[in-house]
């Protein structure tokens, strides 16, 4: 059975099981908790496991580890030889990796930057090296990039196009991760506030955090 | 035909014109050269094209744009429907994927950095913010990930495994980049040395910069 290193409430874990639910893979892994508060994943035995430090990882049965959550959900998503996460045509495809990375450059990483550089983030025994200054450039990039796929949004019902896609679940992570930050989306952006309403009644966003526990 | 908006040595560009010779597909596209020096790409009329105001950027012949490296490289790898770049198995698919973000995160993206912050860059008219610390720490990062990188060459032909692959080409992007920053393999990285001595006999590497003139 394959495993995956997370925590249930990480923005990032939250990708993989988004893309678990929505390829109804959840039964064919095991949850391994990865303690981040202790900094379980800046030690030694996990970075052998993901060199970059951080979570979520798969490990196959064959022992490959595969940490990346673009990465993993093209594994998952391959799975069955029938994609619905990360595209079909070569257009889907692009649009798709193109949204997907937007979404984590204008994002979420840049919320996460905010956490780690301008917050106490994990705590000071986590966070050995903090630039604030860089933290709070990028929360204005953040709301920025709100705006940004407020505007997107706006025109089609979903982040790459017509149909759900791993570019959804990357600008869920954003903003799962800015709901932990206390950094909401601003009212003004009625059209990213209505499709994260939409997105929150999908079964496989709604059950992201209990899904380990069976 | 589909159009390229790159700067000729740009690391970034870079990535996608080797992908252009790895695929053969160099004639069916018509170069457009955007000056970096001048801030082209961050001005209205390129952010219309591309949002976060980056190089390369594809456009296709419905006049879709696509930016981003890894979503270029996805959509030619997939135009003949035998991808060679971006992994055929789910597994190939899941370790490209992976060691090309790593690629991205631990050296190219770490040098990029460091050029833009650390040092004058493309010039004030363009660096309007800069963040000299954080750009000395990434240049830290980007040395560190040579080593990493040093010892995955160790112990493999290519970077995600057995053969070629848009991982190669994004470590490749890190190499160009680290040149032209004066940040040079350390000595002792000779697995990454050899590995990029190689790499630079492939014609689509050798020939990245003259495909356009034709």
């Amino acid at each position: 059975m394959m495993k995956i290193y997370d925590a249930p409430t990480g923005p990032y874990p939250a990708r993989v099981r988004i893309a678990l639910g929505e390829k109804n893979l959840q039964s064919c892994v095991e949850f391994v908790l990865v303690d981040l508060w202790k900094g379980e994943h800046k030690k030694p035995e996990f970075l052998a496991k993901n060199y970059s430090g951080t979570l979520p990882v798969l490990e196959l049965d064959d022992g490959t580890f595969l940490a990346e959550c673009t990465a993993i959900t093209e594994y998952l998503d391959a799975l069955d030889g029938a994609p619905t996460l990360a595209g079909g045509t070569p257009r889907e495809k692009g649009l798709i990796h193109m949204m997907s990375k937007r979404a984590e450059l204008e994002l979420l990483d840049a919320v996460s930057v905010y956490f780690h550089h301008a917050t106490p983030g994990l705590g000071p025994d986590v966070e050995i090296y903090q630039n604030a200054e860089w933290g709070f450039h990028q929360r204005a990039k953040a709301l920025k990039g709100m705006h940004y796929f407020d505007g997107i949004l706006k025109s089609r019902p979903f982040v790459a196009g017509e149909a759900f896609s791993m570019a959804d679940i990357t600008v869920i992570g954003g903003l799962i991760f800015a709901g932990l930050v206390a950094l909401p989306v601003p009212a003004e952006c009625e059209a990213l506030q209505a499709w994260y309403a939409r997105m929150q009644e999908r079964p496989s966003v709604k059950n992201r955090v209990t899904m380990s526990e069976h």
